[in-house]
């Protein structure tokens, strides 16, 4: 609300860090009415999103850009001798990301005006000094204090030997707050340093935000926050309602229960398990212990418990460096944020072949974080990793026994990577080969991998009432490509079916059609379904299967029209 | 030298981040007789790599990853309960890149014994308060003064009492010391800073090494040192001997002269014509001014160039800002590097799809740096960037002609490619189309982009002599794939090579092969000739380049295996 009453949004630009953090900032810019869609398909998003108003500056689904991005505007601006403000909203956490250190380092030796606000709602930045830091920062912060400062530097600097007093001093009084104030970090990084200061007093903050907005210079203002300030239920367990569902409001109880057991609850079960066996195994988790499901491994392995903050990079480096020495690292890991780790991946841990496991987690659909949050890249950037193998469970049960494999049994990097929730229509355990057939079948070959596996299985059940009869195939690897058993399917078939919750360039099914070219198989029909280029909407996973055509319906009738599809021998793709 | 006396690097483990600083590291750990081998092919590599020697503990051509391997290795030792001592050497540049401060600030958290040195050659870590810390530091690191600070230390901690009041006085020291060194930030994060120290003085930096190798914690010995030192020309003109080749002892001049105009010589003096005409051109590099062709950009337009340190992934999230703000940002850096910015590419530049050009220059093989500078990702990479243009200029003239078209004609993110060096057998300009057929013919077809363009002509050339008819096919985008052309050539030929400087999985030669498939072409033969899975060895770029079976023998023996093969229709591929 401070913000909105120092900054035209429409024309400043206001960049968020933590994107989760701009829900009151689209209720003050013409959303309020649409709230209650919130996250909901053709609702408003849960992240800022310039394509939904021109109140939003950028995307903002990954931490640590918001430096970085308004640096750059705050260049634009200057460059193009236009004049609106730029500021950036950075949570604490994001501070962890070395992409907020490149963007600090940059602003503050460019000296590009804007304001960066530091939204410190828990870790401190200095425990031991806050006290001391607080009593000062008040004493600073009285408008009157301000303007009498600004007054003095004018005056002092106005003559030449004012000049060099005004440096001698300044020097000096920068090295005692240098030592004594939180902020000496982005003093020497060339920010002005403001705070810290309650982030829930509006007037107070308006006040200061009005003056930050005057500086000639990069400033860095402190702002001290309690998560969930006002709503009980949210103030006692801050993390329940970091990125919630509906929830009663009385109570704060979560409307809708869990459904049975997640991908991510069986994969740290199923480490806690192994780490019992095997003191070399440690986990690793950039900031995100309890969405892979690591609480209880940090609990009961806090010595081989290694949470590195916002740092994906980083903690992929670090496994290199842990699997180099003998220990078993695994680092559990959302899809889109290991996209971090993506130069990592090839230059520590391929080159030399380490053996680092990586529990991919939320690959495919997420659901209502949207765009920056469906984990659709993942199969197509891990399948260039030299050496990678690339394990898809479809079940819970598979997940324990590739796991347990991934850890023993493989050699060099390996991926496992498995489904936001649970299973979906299939349970079973068919993880043995490589790729396994799940039915056999004559007219044509259906593929899938990982969450579609039991959509295909249902889709082969009714293609059955229709008397035609499709091969189903189930790939436990998608890296090496277990392209034989395909193939070989193929060669009988001649039609084809891949459904996969991937964007489809450089996917498996691309890496399947290459092989049956390379083969010299004449297809009669061939479908790809995906995700198309990755990015999709937000929306519940059922909904968005439903728009990528990878919904039961959907599957079917593609099925069928590929079964029907030309008698002539050159006839293409009739979906692809 | 000094880090030699006294550590074991066969037990040890010593860390370079700076990989090129190892060549008196290697001479003194066996490799002594074979450094006339160093970079060429078979011999010894410029990086520390561990499959040479066991003195080397890790792969390291990428900046800023020294910390995080480091601290994993020590974790290792601590968890396995081993007494090996870890070391890390990064260079002042390395600081810039956010990886190295992830790193840092774990290693600083967590205490694990370690010594980070930092070789500063030329960057201060801060300028104005230099003097003041070297005369501190002069003190501080008298060997006396040391072994008086532990024992006072010891005693100090032995009762509660001396503890309080070691604690108190401690904290009002550390305070003056934060704003009298440079080394405040590091204590900050929880290291123990010594220094700075001279690093050519290697009697009194091993007796400072030998103490900092007894701490218990993490330690940041900074040591200042002259690139180049001791060698006059090399002293002189520092850049000049960055990763050079053979020159003249006496006087340091290059044996080897360049060999005409490079694709980054063209590369910057298009940019600057274009941004003479247009003030919203912005250049930015990630420290590689020169190598990118940069540098009379930056000496005619210092204010729309931006240097941002060893931070790709801040380069990119930065040009976004600008782009969406109206500036026409154009990023060059090498294909191996731009790897960093994987996710930065989805996050910030796609969603959004926000214009900014990407000049990918090294992308194929570089010769003498070997696997980890090698430019063989970013075809497939970059692919899966939804809504990416990828350009491939196969000769100066199609630089020119390709950068202005990707300034100016297309919208959202665009790459243009090119290799290290300068043209390869081709000076024309045939850019016009996405894909352009080169040469007419039916037995087969040949497809290449960007650097071995000119070999596939020459190779076609060739099978003429042997009255076999080859089509030419040169691809001038990769992204999005101009598949039809191929394809309607392949309906006639049935035959099909693909000649590609880049790794196999996810390129545009496996991306023409699925068009294949899912136009239900039937092909006789195919054959793809490509780096393999990515990874390539040190040499001179034609030695890889026939490793590979890049070269033009290699090129024309495939093509007549693959015009010859196999009557009976269902053959396959012999050859991929």
């Amino acid at each position: 609300m401070a913000l909105h009453r120092v900054y035209d949004t429409g024309r400043d630009r206001l960049v968020f860090d933590v994107g989760h953090q701009c829900y009151v900032h689209k209720m003050l810019t013409g959303r309020n009415g649409r709230m209650e869609t919130l996250r909901a398909l053709g609702g408003i998003a849960g992240f800022p999103k310039p394509s939904e108003s021109k109140h939003d500056a950028c995307i903002s689904g990954h931490a640590s850009t918001a430096v970085s991005t308004a640096l750059g505007m705050a260049i634009a601006r200057t460059r193009l001798k236009e004049d609106y403000r730029v500021v950036a909203l950075l949570g604490d956490g994001s501070l962890t990301g070395g992409l907020s250190y490149e963007g600090l380092s940059m602003a503050g030796q460019r000296g590009e005006p804007m304001v960066v606000i530091l939204n410190d709602n828990g870790m401190s930045i200095d425990a031991s000094m806050g006290g001391v830091a607080q009593h000062l920062a008040r004493q600073r912060l009285k408008p009157q204090y301000l303007q009498a400062k600004e007054i003095y530097r004018k005056i002092m600097l106005a003559t030449p030997p004012g000049r060099a007093v005004y440096r001698f001093l300044h020097k000096v009084k920068e090295g005692i707050k240098a030592s004594m104030l939180p902020g000496g970090m982005f003093e020497n990084m060339g920010f002005r340093y403001m705070g810290p200061v309650d982030g829930h007093d509006v007037k107070g903050l308006t006040r200061i935000l009005r003056y930050a907005a005057t500086v000639d210079g990069p400033v860095l203002l402190h702002v001290k926050t309690t998560k969930g300030k006002g709503y009980g239920p949210a103030e006692r367990t801050p993390d329940t309602f970091h990125g919630t569902g509906p929830f009663q409001v009385e109570d704060g109880a979560l409307l809708k229960g869990s459904s049975g057991e997640s991908f991510s609850a069986r994969f740290g079960a199923e480490l806690q398990r192994l780490a019992e066996e095997d003191s070399r195994i440690c986990a690793i988790t950039a900031a995100m212990t309890g969405g892979t499901g690591l609480a209880g491994f940090a609990e009961q392995f806090p010595q081989r418990f290694f949470d590195v903050g916002i740092a994906e990079g980083h903690a992929v480096t670090m496994a290199a460096g842990m699997a180099k020495q003998g220990l078993l690292p695994v680092f559990a890991v959302y899809s889109t944020f290991f996209q971090r780790s993506y130069d990592m991946l090839l230059h520590d841990v391929a080159i030399d072949k380490l053996h680092v496991v990586f529990c991919v987690d939320r690959a495919g659909l997420v659901g209502d974080d949207g765009e920056t949050h469906h984990g659709l890249f993942d199969a197509a950037f891990l399948k260039t990793i030299p050496g990678i193998t690339v394990l898809c469970p479809a079940s819970l049960a598979e997940l324990s026994v590739m796991l347990r494999r991934a850890v023993y049994e493989i050699s060099g990097p390996v991926a496992v990577r498995y489904p936001r929730g649970g299973e979906n229509h299939y349970s079973e355990d068919h993880s043995q080969d490589p790729a396994c057939v799940l039915r056999e079948g004559r007219d044509l070959t259906l593929v899938s991998f990982g969450t579609l596996t039991g959509s295909i299985l249902l889709t082969a059940q009714r293609l059955r009432r229709d008397g035609i009869s499709a091969q189903v195939i189930k790939l436990n690897e998608i890296a090496p490509l277990p392209k034989e058993a395909v193939l070989h399917s193929l060669r009988e078939t001649g039609r084809l079916l891949v459904a996969q919750e991937c964007a489809e360039p450089g996917s498996p099914g691309e890496g399947l059609l290459a092989a049956v070219a390379a083969a010299g198989i004449p297809l009669k029909a061939a479908a790809l379904c995906s995700c198309g280029d990755g990015f999709v909407t937000h929306g519940t996973v059922p909904q968005l299967r439903e728009r990528c055509g990878l919904d039961l319906e959907s599957l079917y009738q593609k099925a069928r029209e590929v079964a029907a599809y030309g008698s002539e021998k050159t006839s293409g793709c009739p979906a692809h």
